[in-house]
């Protein structure tokens, strides 16, 4: 391009046998000529026209500069600091406000009561009887020891009691990640050959997580948790779900040899085998009939509200049942398997686990990228539909730095990566918890567990735990909302089963990555071809509709109104936006020659949906400009974006085109038009 | 969110004490009444809005169901082969039209007169005297021996000159892709190591090449082209030329040991070391003075239109006069590096050389994508650039069909990749070429040369050919292009510069990969942050603008008029926009505490921008208007788009929201709001 621009340069009379010169020259004068007679004759001559142009105070051109990039940030930056500081006088209470703004105890703890308190106790006691079976559970999904599982149930909750802002959200291990965690960080150290370098990789990967989190959150990063479209967290969920209650198999079976993959066909490989070589039917049946019991009392707990606590507390009645059981049988002596020793006391430090050197940060960093979106995704959803229910808004960003300091303490304190989960946030919420001590109250019950009742766990059946998880997994898998979906849009359908079938017959990693490649493919698709319409009026009005539509509209002679149906005109789509356009202005010109109707002479360009440009958008509107002259074809541009307007003026097309052929709505454009023309016929 | 709606549906009470039950009843009542008032009342105790109001017929809501997306494939596809075959009446005749397009020679050449004939003959001729030491050039720069640069100028250009619908475009070797081929080439099989290895590597490749380059065609992929701005292009293309000038320095000093890398640090080490060992000054001299011959000769051009040839032939000059004197004088005896044999004889078949077993296929597939966009982005920058000079259109999908078939048969030929160059079409197009076949002129020349003239290139040195390369590389360098890429926009700057900075320092695919991420991140980000901006309306009309753009507009009491500034409202911006309104919302109710103005009765959410929607954007219109309904306030919208109606029907939230309070203007919707909002106060 350049080349040709500097030939013509050079050399002036190199273009001019190519345009028809005469014609650009009498539309030149036209256009010249055509302003001026605009601001003084057409407004007397056409009364209709001056009632319906605004004045010129109102022009789009008049408008201030835009604010450039750097100032808009600046100043969602300052105006997020003011409003948490908007009141402060002194430093002091500067300080105190910036506290309180990171823990958020600092306002609540100062009007919390009795009541309240006695409320949270309830709510705490019943969380622990859930959550500490279910933390044993996860423990066993995530590859470690039962303790880690209640390690990640005692401290994570205390730090998210004083730093998060939900008040229901109940923290701690969580099916999803747990899965994550296991099946990404066996595949650098398998746990059954190193424990202990296993428990390295799983701590790092837990810290850097934290340290992602608590990152996105101060960098105000919020919007990568919406990366994941909701479509594609259904499909990644019920995939997951799945994937987790085939890994339960191993326990309720009492298999001792099983797979490390996580997908379908490897794990039913897996279970053919072990049925062939050693199974004990007694931890199947164990496992199943107290599924079966799980399941009753959460049908129970449905039909009758007054009942909830019955479902919160079968898992662990399930358990002291099972070892009571057990220990009375000795079954554990006949094939039964059994969790054996669970370390007592409280957390061991694991600040010297901790791996910054070697082959495996890089690694380590990966998968704690991952961690960190998933964790968020998750304890996001679950806290803003709950906050949404109490009628209060939840700020991600700052929930993200809590979750981030969360699991940065954990990792120091032999806890992995914890997060809201949802099954016990609704049993805090139905148990009534009023503010985050339920999550201490429960911290302190699994801490007395840690210190007293560990050794009552050495014959808990791992069946149990299998049938606790499995029981735990219907919620995940949403398939009336899968079938929603389908109604109302077939390619979020389609992302939605891409990550499920990617998670279930791939792994997560695939999945995650079907899911997120589906989603972007889609945006990226929706700007390459931008709807682009021609208009028509609604008779009567002054209301311009698609002539496709609403094909009763009707087209004005002489002119074509057209509509450009992206808000980024940039390189993906501008190339595309001119040609259709010219091949509408042609498509018509043939028509024309066919039916002897009067040929376009103003093209009206409805460019409201343009919110923004780009330098490949600016050169094609310049090209169309220039072929439209060509053609004989007056160009007039309708109510483009701020941007918009601020980047035309910077390239100078808005002297190009002509200030008086740039307007504020489709209506006064074709009015304009419509006089110019009487004129052009009259003259 | 699952779990709660079915606690909500299995108890009907259980979300009773959230919501203030007593006011949603009473909007409930207010919201069924209404409707019907409307109809009737309304209509006769506001006479302006009977006025204003369209006929029903015009309702967004009538509007047909718009096609499925595969009805618009099939359509799309449909239309395209219609057009082809528009008047075909019987078979024969479709069939012809169909080779016609096919083989565009079938119709130009009917038309074909000897006056064209002589203007192509001139043109070819001084085409081949370019293209001939250019294109042993380019083959030195992809480090094969010089007959295959000849190669490629003589099987492509004759299956383009059949195939291709430019009139214009010169085919042949170009600089960049050179330097693509050999520097991603060369990391497979060192050509210096297994010479036959690497040919067989890059047929392949060009192979691949052509495949990838025919299915972009076939499968109308056009769009691909676009995928790299503008400004990447810009700054690509600079670092490239950069690079490649670089490379010359090899030949330019007579180095023998050269580094195979190409960024900035390898090559300059790679200079100092090699004039610390041994260089002869006679290359240097030898290339600098006819490197200033050819560039007088292309000022001397640009000054005067007439001596367009005195360029175009320069480069031919100078290797005879250059050859002339090694040969007289001997001195490639005193460390002159000449080019030695070149084999003569037309090209020989490679097709046993093609691979399509071992371990580099993969690699050479993915080196034939990179090549094949961007060899179709500079055949197509080229062609269009050209074309539109001319005043005519190029369909770029056939244009990919015909690069395509010429690349695979050239690999077939021991060609590598070719298209469209650009300062040999500028060359062409001066020298006034009418038709394609100025290009089978210059091939024959080609032909002509390899078949007799081989031998006399045994002299030719080889810092002319780097001189030749050096001479047409600041046409790839547009300093201006890039600053005025910097006037109007800085994030395509960025874009460029990145590209720029990461060929020139990291290499050719890291450069790509950089400016491929800035471009899509931008997309994206315009897509995460839509502007949500309230309007007011310009007093005296029916136009309503931005608040923040239009200062001067004025806001109507009681309500808010929000506009939605994306044309998808999707999972990447759903929960913003939905989260940006309602803090719209409460903003304005602290205000109006402190001023004890009335409160916001209506929120008409301007969505004319907004022409497709995903699920999560549905959900978010769904919990926007539940949560407006909470405060009491009424949600209207005004003009989605033709999708997101037919989705939001399909989703009921059409009925949920009320048909009478979807609009098909802003206009319309405020009048509706005021006439409600007195009839309330009379009431």
């Amino acid at each position: 391009m350049n080349y040709l621009e500097s030939l013509s340069k050079d050399h002036p009379n190199f273009t001019k046998d190519i345009e028809p010169s005469g014609f650009s020259q009498t539309l030149q004068e036209a256009m010249t000529s055509i302003p001026n007679e605009h601001s003084s004759n057409s407004i007397e001559q056409s009364s209709e026209l001056s009632v319906i142009r605004p004045e010129p105070v109102f022009s789009v051109l008049n408008t201030p500069d835009p604010p450039s990039p750097w100032i808009e940030l600046a100043s969602s930056m300052k105006e997020k600091v003011l409003t948490r500081g908007k009141q402060s006088s002194s430093l002091l209470h500067f300080t105190l406000s910036g506290l309180q703004g990171l823990f958020p105890v600092l306002s609540w703890g100062r009007n919390y009561d009795l009541k309240s308190f006695r409320s949270d106790i309830m709510a705490g006691l019943t969380l622990a009887s859930l959550g500490i079976p279910q933390s044993i559970g996860y423990a066993n999904l995530a590859k470690l020891e039962p303790q880690y599982g209640l390690y990640t149930n005692l401290v994570p909750p205390l730090i998210y009691a004083v730093m998060g802002s939900s008040k229901e959200i109940a923290i701690g291990p969580v099916a999803v990640i747990s899965l994550l965690v296991s099946s990404m960080c066996q595949k650098i150290v398998d746990p059954s050959v190193d424990p202990t370098g296993y428990k390295k990789i799983v701590f790092t990967v837990t810290f850097f997580t934290g340290i992602f989190q608590a990152s996105f959150g101060f960098l105000r990063l919020g919007f990568l948790v919406d990366f994941l479209s909701h479509a594609a967290i259904v499909g990644f969920m019920g995939g997951a779900a799945i994937v987790i209650g085939l890994q339960q198999l191993k326990g309720l079976l009492g298999l001792t040899h099983f797979t490390n993959k996580t997908d379908l066909v490897s794990v039913i490989k897996a279970v053919w085998l072990g049925l062939h070589q050693s199974w004990h039917p007694d931890n199947f049946f164990l496992g199943c009939s107290f599924l079966i019991f799980i399941l009753v009392t959460r049908f129970l707990g449905r039909r009758n509200l007054k009942l909830f606590w019955l479902p919160a507390i079968a898992p662990l009645l399930s358990v002291i049942l099972s070892t009571v059981l057990v220990f009375l049988t000795r079954a554990d002596k006949h094939g039964l398997k059994i969790i054996k020793e669970v370390k007592s006391g409280l957390n061991p430090s694991s600040v010297k686990l901790l791996q910054f050197t070697g082959p495996y940060v890089g690694e380590s960093a990966k998968i704690g990228v991952i961690c960190a979106v998933i964790a968020l995704t998750e304890a996001v959803a679950v806290g803003r539909s709950f906050a949404s229910v109490r009628g209060y808004q939840l700020d991600g960003n700052k929930e993200m730095v809590s979750m981030g300091f969360m699991n940065i303490i954990g990792s120091l304190s032999s806890c992995y990566v914890a997060t809201g989960s949802f099954s016990r946030t609704a049993v805090n919420f139905i148990a009534g918890c009023k503010s985050p001590v339920s999550n201490i109250i429960m911290a302190i019950t699994v801490f007395l567990t840690l210190e007293f009742l560990t050794r009552l766990l050495y014959y808990t059946p791992l069946a149990i735990l299998a049938s606790i998880i499995l029981s735990a997994l219907p919620g995940l898998i949403d398939v009336r909302e899968a079938c929603s979906i389908w109604k109302v849009d077939k390619m979020d359908f389609l992302a939605c089963m891409g990550a499920f079938i990617g998670v279930l017959f791939g792994s997560v990693e695939i999945g995650l990555m079907v899911a997120l490649t589906i989603s972007f493919a889609r945006i990226l698709l929706s700007s390459i071809r931008p709807r682009i319409e021609t208009l028509g009026r609604i008779q009567g009005t002054d209301i311009f509709c698609s002539k496709r539509q609403h094909p009763v509209v009707s087209l004005e002679p002489g002119l074509m109104i057209v509509h450009i149906g992206t808000s980024f005109l940039c390189f993906m789509n501008a190339n595309f936006t001119k040609e259709r356009i010219l091949t509408y202005v042609m498509e018509d010109e043939e028509l024309q020659e066919e039916n002897n109707e009067g040929k376009i002479l103003y093209m009206v360009i409805d460019m409201s949906n343009v919110m923004n440009i780009d330098s490949s958008g600016i050169a094609a509107v310049e090209e169309m400009h220039s072929k439209l002259e060509s053609f004989g074809i007056q160009m007039a541009i309708v109510n483009p974006g701020w941007q918009v307007i601020y980047k035309m003026k910077l390239a100078r097309l808005v002297e190009r085109i002509g200030v008086s052929w740039i307007f504020l709505n489709v209506g006064e454009a074709v009015e304009a038009c419509l006089s110019y023309k009487e004129d052009n016929i009259c003259a």
